[in-house]
């Protein structure tokens, strides 16, 4: 059964989830940001399917979010680099990060990794703000407004 | 065939793909933040076949991330109320909506609408930075370190 296409609806979280919504296209991601570029270094790292990630790298690719670079001839090899694109991906990440950390590390099962900030060793906690005001966006005042073509607010 | 799991692993971004990673689930807890409820509600603006919906719902609730809330006796009718896990998932949606906004929207297929402030009715531009310093995260500089038991930094 073929899956509903969300690639075209007038929402960016439906046609993120589109690109993003399966298991695995998170963690090829993630991998991408700790610096893996090459297939099997992708498929070592998860253990995921050879089949389930030649099919995620293609989607990615086919987007933009992953460039293909050679790295040697014969055979022809490739690297995964990501994009401008695919590096701002990183924002997605964090927040899935965040609340996993937040809402899904029971006592019994906790994840033993946190981010840091390399330089001074300060823990890092991802938070969605507005970027225009630097506040948290509250909830209670969210509200969807007409985009006027061509007036786009910046 | 059945789906790795990475409910335990030991990453937030791995435990909450095993929970959203699907392309429906994050579309439902959008318009529960919208202010939908109700099953129909939900089946009816999403489009969504009623099995997949009932299979996300139920996942949803033993999850915590929604509660069930009756509202009528005889049937008995549920309303899917989030509780404060799901409300906290909008960070995960705002940083996708950003992506998709940013991203995902090609000038002949524009998505028609934008996030405003509702009281002020400027533009909400979601943005992950630091909770601690309101910086921005800086990818060159993000690095992982093991947690020890008892003393996580907050």
């Amino acid at each position: 059964m073929k899956r509903t296409r969300f690639d075209d609806w007038p929402c960016g979280i439906a046609r993120t989830a589109d690109l993003v919504g399966d298991w695995w296209t998170p963690l090829v991601l993630r991998q991408a940001f700790f610096g893996v570029r090459r297939f099997d270094d992708f498929a070592t790292s998860l253990g995921i399917p050879r089949a389930s990630l030649t099919a995620r790298l293609d989607r990615l690719v086919e987007e933009g979010v992953f460039e293909r670079v050679p790295y040697a001839e014969s055979p022809a090899r490739y690297e995964y680099h990501l994009t401008p694109k695919g590096e701002a991906f990183l924002d997605v990440l964090l927040a899935m990060w965040r609340w996993g950390e937040d809402w899904l590390n029971p006592a019994d099962n906790p994840i033993p990794v946190q981010l840091v900030d390399s330089e001074s060793g300060e823990m890092v906690r991802p938070k969605v703000v507005d970027e225009t005001t630097g506040r948290p966006i509250e909830p209670a005042r969210l509200g969807l407004a007409p985009v006027i073509p061509g007036r786009r607010d910046q």
